[in-house]
């Protein structure tokens, strides 16, 4: 599952869970930042902005290490909580390369959006944010390249992609589609 | 050639394959789907409703027979009729993943796309379709993953892809950009 | 890096290589093309128009062996000026395709546009062009294209892209963004 910040996913992600769960069905949520930062840390490194300072190989490196122990869980579903790229120094750095697909083998891709002037809007509200950085010109070019990414994924895994509207107040209709569509 | 419902492709092709049969060419058109289902109709199937419930891995063992069928074609000239995704229940389908290309060595993509309110109506004028379901607003959707599918195929092969625009009342014109692209 | 013609892609890398140099740093700026070019004439060809005209799979061999040419550059920087597409008859053509990447193993990727409208004037005032094929709708799907392309090559590298928009008057402005994005 994949949307770039702001489409609200965490909230999208917490109800799938719940209706999962309501029906007995074992079910995992792996972050992918999350683990790849916990394997950093067996690494040696210690904290986040290190990552990011790493080069390109060493995090290609650190992001197979967080795909192999993906490959290893066991739960009837398994829900990646990753991005199709993430927004660095460097550019769009793809958060499923293709290394990481051939280890993962996802089964079904759900790409969620929402509009570029609610991701706005819900950007600029939080304060963790640089709000300067932010504007609707940047989260449209953002959506357009998780779209183009997306699709790559999925041509070279040959598993389907869910496009996923998150409109604002119908997240229990948005969690309905994911689950529809991964045959929950 | 790819092109999703409703751009006219199938007309489009009886214009190519009568050129091509008009200059003595020897030419084949296979059409993908017909021949995933024949292929797994001999492997106990009894309709294309259970072909669709199968699960990801199985439908992508039947694509992978489909494909080597091809493979083994010796006409000068083989045109595959098919779609750069087909939309299912889990979402955008790839009609051309990786494995599949592999197999067929495509030396060449062919496009289709139409204005988006042409497909709109075609789509609406087909009395075997669920009308409900068709919006301005999808057409648009699918034809920037048509797009953005095609373009990570072109990557991956290094074969060249060919847009054509099908503009209604114009079809052999869009026939002869493609005899000219593929250079026949 | 790549970009369409008329995006001001030569003017960009001048100023980079300036500055490069101006950093003590070694630096090699390839295009691909005249590799290429040099690549075919070692094997026999005598002009261009000759190159493009060769069947796919020729084209993709002489491809292949300017790459095994780059990945032996031992510059510190290497710059390739290449295109994600090539215009030709056949359609788009990869500039960048799987089989390339493999070989050259990009560290990152610069993905240079500029507004539709600077580049269909640039275009118009080049003399060396067929003017008549030029339209602002082709110049906006050759974007679109260059970022489907460019997503596909991210995502088989796992490297990043960094998308430049060279503003009219502001080339300075987009070199300094691309210099930070490498970290030169």
């Amino acid at each position: 599952m994949v949307g770039i910040p702001g489409v609200g996913k965490t909230t999208l992600l917490s109800k799938i869970v719940d209706h999962l769960k309501d029906h007995d069905r074992s079910v995992s949520v792996v972050s992918f930042g999350t683990l790849m930062f916990d394997v950093a840390k067996e690494n040696g490194l210690s904290d986040r902005d290190e990552l990011r300072k790493l080069p390109v190989s060493r995090q290609q490196e650190l992001q197979k290490m967080a795909a192999e122990k993906i490959a290893e869980y066991t739960e009837e579903v398994v829900i990646i909580d990753t991005h199709a790229f993430i927004s660095s120094p460097e550019g769009y750095y793809p958060g499923l390369p293709e290394h990481v697909l051939k280890i993962i083998k996802p089964t079904n891709f759900i790409s969620v959006s929402a509009k570029p002037e609610e991701i706005y809007s819900r950007r600029m509200s939080d304060e963790t944010r640089l709000r300067d950085k932010i504007t609707l010109a940047n989260v449209k070019k953002e959506l357009d390249a998780q779209s183009g990414m997306i699709s790559a994924c999925a041509v070279i895994t040959g598993s389907p992609v869910k496009h996923i509207l998150n409109r604002e107040g119908k997240v229990d209709e948005a969690a309905d589609k994911i689950i529809n569509a991964i045959g929950l």
